[in-house]
């Protein structure tokens, strides 16, 4: 194929905090060490097939506005492969590590379930191809189970045990070209696995459904040995009025009920916690305190705003608190920091891409630093430590552990007569600690 | 004790849809006999003590615009005493079959811990002797674990562990009183069991103190031979930026993480899944789904307002679905529907009370009326039954029931070349069946 | 052209309360006479072309679910006049009196603006044709300058003046094609005229570009001698961040800046209050107090959901609360209730469509007659005009009036020490009037 | 009196931004000389004494926690005058050019009206007495009508004219006392001025009245010849269910009706724009748009919370962009920048109000030197002038000012075929260009 959108960009490279270069990083310096690790180790950021390749700028109330040249050829696997090395000219562009993909980004839908499968596993083999003189590896793979009308009621969770069917073959192929292509994660979005209206709906069955979708995708993991991550993303709503993996604490309680704990993870979008009420922190810390914590969706919402915008994240506030619990975590292993956020309708030109990734790379690792030496400067921790200390007496490790009766505590307090006095949650002070730690 | 607010107030009677008596039922005909049960075993109807009889009127911008006698009073013990006689007039004016209450609210707060225990058995034991003469029994207890500064960063979760201590002993306290004067159950609300911030806060720490509580509080019922129901009543937000149990969905995982599922259920309060970005309906359903289905707050709350506005509640259509899935889930057993409902600020006369109470409890007899002939008329679960017919047949249960790979459903949907069509949702059509039904 | 869709669909008929003909009006007795009118002219019911004829089901998320004859078709202009014939017969099915529509819904963009307005001018005489033979008018015509990519930035707030041009050349054709076939109205509704990041926005500069649209567009009414109403669609966000027509109060501001007030109106749109945080009949309430009410769009949003679902309305409560407004303010004039409502994606069935109207129609029926009900019963407004008599003294009226100072209202307020006492708001007892009217 | 809460801290200082002194300014070098003038006089900070002298902690679940000396003593007028001590001390350690207050906060309620305003003048002159010796002077005063039971139904907009004039002579004796007091503003508020219910409420005659009152204060201004601005601040709901004042625009259209546009600015909150649906620096570019920018009441919301937090500002990117359109609207002249903002419940020290106006005052010297720097560089503006760059040619001008007519356009348009190509709104860049400059 001869000439690709992103060929004439530079790659995008380090140069500093005092360059004036709009293209370059001024704080992601990839190799630079911090807690241990090189910062790409740490980061491990992934460019979305979908939102930089194949969005169009489309919106409910307007038509496309981003027109690029594999869009709407007549010819769809030739268009797919010239998508395919846009892609991967925009992966040398950006210079970051991971990619990630829907079965559908990359390959055309096909006119029965044969041909369909038999076009992704072309395009599989084409990226496969593509991958030995790239740099860029596969962070996860994923199954589009939520645009094609037949998953209008659901993929795992519809009505029709056929489309249930049809989604676990498509699931089957993509964790063999996940595995295929090294992919360090299997991840799974719910976008119909949910309900329009009660009226209609059986929740037990459908939440059923979807138990059964997950062990299937857990055992078949065992079976073909793949060594990634199973990855859950959770969104509470759009495009349904309810999806069943509203929040992490709902995934875990999903979790539990199927006795897949141990087994799956969540794959965390911002724009998603911010859906279901929660901060993107909220969201990691809960994960952190569940043990599931397993890979980052990096984008904003806007809270003034009800759909899920899929900004470029731009707050360093936010993110750094995100790094924190991030790292308070453990880090995110397999896992890494995809940045499943699409340029505004209006920023159609290629260009625009690249000012976007830019943006959030830089932001992302500057949260990073910020967060890594926060943990170092135990500016905040020491305050908590502070404010947990009484739990670490021997009778109030007891009582945690259990070994005394509601009864036992009560006869003790009031023997006591105890009258425990307020303490002040410093929480100005802690903030100003932030503060002065970013700004 | 002289006279009573509501003394002069006649007791309200069920006269039947024509009446044009405005503090008559027209709805509510108690003894009617439903789905084989007259209806006040249905909806057990309680008042809520602390808003019928302790709320004040006050606003975070205004002061108290309700005086009753007994507030403000300068002789506590007293005062109490006055405030459960008129109590017990509102009960008999009203007609209801249950009450429940905080320890807060039937007794003062005194100087230390004896004295406020020894203050609340002492009108624990006056509310025994009038309810000897009186109709209406106790839902549920639960002790205030929120107001006092003490409990300000929490109860169960706070850093200090005598406020757990001191939180645990109120709580045996508050079951042996409702075991005293025979609660169907017993009732957890988590008011301050969240965070105001992250910086300063454990949540993994913290959650792992609320399940210890819940673990001897189990413990305690079966050790005292309490029979009835332990519950959780989920609420997101408000008055903390987060709280463990956000929603049912929440509590769910959180119960099967302390291996409490079989123990505990859950309170469900309609304002409270707003706040969660819920409807009712949905918390009602799937606690149905979960098997943790235990009692209703029944309320509303104002979806442009993001607080807990505990208004009575007034729609048809909203009441008639929450009723519809408390019976698909079964019914509420020793369960009931207390109005966790203030009047408005501006309503501060006594008959205000009575016009609420009046309103709510026509609305809620109305609305399971019309959901008991939506199950027997099949309208709903026809269309819903054939919607998920498909999954009757051998193949499609044995693939639910896990006895076939992931690979062998992808063998046999590729032989097929499955190719599922889309049947129409009937939304519109199973909304105007609803509506015909109540309207 | 050979067949429709909708040809073998029975007329829809009024049939009565007892009905149980789904397909039948039970309320919508059109011609029946409640405050001096009949139904029909105080209801005014349109169908919309584009929810109707023109929507294809898909959503941010998923692909075309609805699959219309004429979509689709490669021969665009045949296509506009199937649909024109499938949309006249589906107004003959549901037996309403009005339609209404944008540029785009009846006609194909063409490859340049000559060629659009061609198409344009084309249909509309095609349009014109088939209205000699149906009972079904034009409420309201109005232009689409949103979809097309060139409006991405706005159409009158377009940075580029030449967007202005082109969307004032369109309004021109539309307001004369509107003229040409006998419609009440004309409608603005601004869906780019907002912004998407202040960043790259100069709001003063685009609010005079849009009253000066605005401005030519009254004008031109005057001079072609259009005598129907000049109305303003207000909605606060989707598809920008922020549009400018945010809310009747708003709008209300914008019309004084530019001093139209006396030539604008509104068209309220219930899910469009939702979005701004308002209720249906609080926008209606408002806009008659401001004198600008012109007609509405009839639908309802998802308060859970945060974006414009355009669902047809189903809640007795809020629809006679709207209606009560309507008629307060004095009834809608040459506005109508227009059904900017579209069935649910998965409802692709053409009889989805009737079903939906059919509850919708109904609904607004009932909801009126409740309403009118209410106005002749004076339930409410005998308590409303109780609560405000204090003002009919001839002091209070001074006061009102501007006839004394600050300074003589504080001195005789002094004299008398004034010291008002709060009266009880009996929000309740007026909430159990309505009830009781409505179920 | 003797001793005060605040008068063993430390004045802060200005260190610099390499202080380690946690309560030293690090950005607020108040004589710093910017766009021409010294920081403090563009900033104008205020110290609120109502939230950091009056405000106990308590919220809608809970008591005070905060317990300042003079909070509870009987002798209300001794304890005002404590509060007022130490309002001046603390005035003292913050070193900060203005404070605010409502006539609640520094005087007490008394049985009678004419009392009252007795208190309330008796400390308004302790206060002139205490700034003679205080660098402090007043921003601006206020009356609080809307914590009193008689206001519960509305101040200017009771029901009962009694109440309108009640708060029409308060609203004059604090006009006198501003005025007295050298004030540079005077605010209204009308946290009650709106409804709970439209059931009971007319809303155009109590729009009249709050126009009415507005009229008469306008007059009363001139009439005594007070030379600073008079100011509404807007806010959407809470305490009522919707208030008159909504938002800039809904108060521009207010004003507009009244005709008071050109004698009435805003004074806007952080929080309140966030109610409403907007973002601070909308709020305030409106303003801009309008000319109504008077004042700020600075403080932050959590979008994830519907309640009015009030919370200290903390967020550098927001901050920035609310400072920069404060800059492009001209500053805020007589206004200034009112901290509106609350400790934490849990933040009980009185070095807590120490640290949190430190951060804030910090984030906001810090966020106007930003945008300055960015207003100087025109990182922004060159963008954004060269966007509407095509508005600059005659014909566009012509366009604009309404020289040629709807018809001329489509005559013209027609003419040249026109093709409008759309152009990148840059938005990732032009945030990158802004996060580049704060972090
Ligand atoms: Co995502
Ligand atoms: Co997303
Ligand atoms: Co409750
Ligand atoms: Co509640
Ligand atoms: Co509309
Ligand atoms: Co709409
Ligand atoms: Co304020
Ligand atoms: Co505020």
């Amino acid at each position: 194929m001869a000439t690709t959108l992103f060929q004439d960009l530079d790659t995008v490279r380090y140069e500093g905090q005092d360059s004036k270069n709009e293209l370059a990083y001024r704080w992601y310096d990839s190799d630079k060490v911090v807690l241990g690790k090189p910062l790409h180790e740490h980061l491990r950021f992934a460019v979305a097939y979908w939102h930089s390749l194949a969005m169009n700028g489309s919106d409910p109330f307007g038509a496309p506005t981003i027109h690029r040249p594999w869009m709407n050829r007549s010819d769809a696997m030739p268009a797919a492969k010239e998508k395919a090395d846009a892609a991967f000219e925009l992966f040398r562009v950006l210079d970051l590590p991971f990619y990630t993909f829907h079965d559908r980004d990359i390959a055309p839908e096909a006119d029965d379930l044969r041909g369909s499968l038999k076009n992704f596993h072309e395009i599989v083999d084409y990226l496969a191809k593509k991958m030995e003189s790239s740099k860029t590896e596969l962070l996860w793979g994923t199954a589009n189970l939520f645009s094609h009308p037949r998953f209008m009621a659901g993929a795992a969770t519809n009505p029709d045990p056929d489309v249930f069917a049809y989604s676990a073959t498509t699931v089957k192929h993509c964790m063999d070209a996940t595995k295929l292509l090294g992919g360090d994660n299997y991840v799974l979005w719910g976008g119909r696995e949910g309900y329009e209206t009660l009226l209609n709906t059986d929740v037990g069955h459908e939440m059923d459904q979807a138990g059964r979708l997950l062990s299937l995708v857990v055992e078949y993991k065992h079976a073909i040995g793949f060594k990634g991550q199973i990855l859950i993303e959770p969104k509470p709503k759009e495009p349904t009025a309810h999806q069943y993996d509203f929040d992490t604490a709902t995934v875990f309680g999903f979790l539990k009920k199927y006795g897949l704990e141990n087994e799956v993870k969540v794959n965390l979008e911002a724009n998603h916690a911010l859906l279901a009420g929660h901060t993107f922190e909220h969201e990691i810390a809960m994960a952190g305190a569940f043990g599931i914590l397993g890979s980052l969706d990096v984008n904003r919402g806007d809270p003034l705003l009800g759909w899920d915008t899929d900004q470029f994240p731009n707050d360093l506030w936010d993110t750094t608190l995100a790094m924190y619990h991030v790292i308070q975590a453990g880090g995110l292993g397999k896992g890494g920091m995809n940045f499943d956020a699409k340029v505004r309708r209006q920023s159609f030109e290629p260009e625009d891409l690249v000012f976007a990734h830019v943006g959030a790379v830089d932001l992302c690792a500057q949260a990073f630093l910020k967060a890594a030496d926060l943990i170092e400067g135990k500016d905040l921790s020491k305050l908590v430590d502070e404010r947990y200390a009484g739990w670490k007496t021997p009778e109030a490790e007891a009582m945690l552990a259990g070994k005394v009766t509601l009864a036992d505590i009560a006869k003790a307090s009031e023997e006591k007569n105890l009258n425990p006095q307020p303490k002040s949650g410093k929480q100005e002070r802690l903030e100003n600690l932030v503060a002065r730690k970013l700004y």
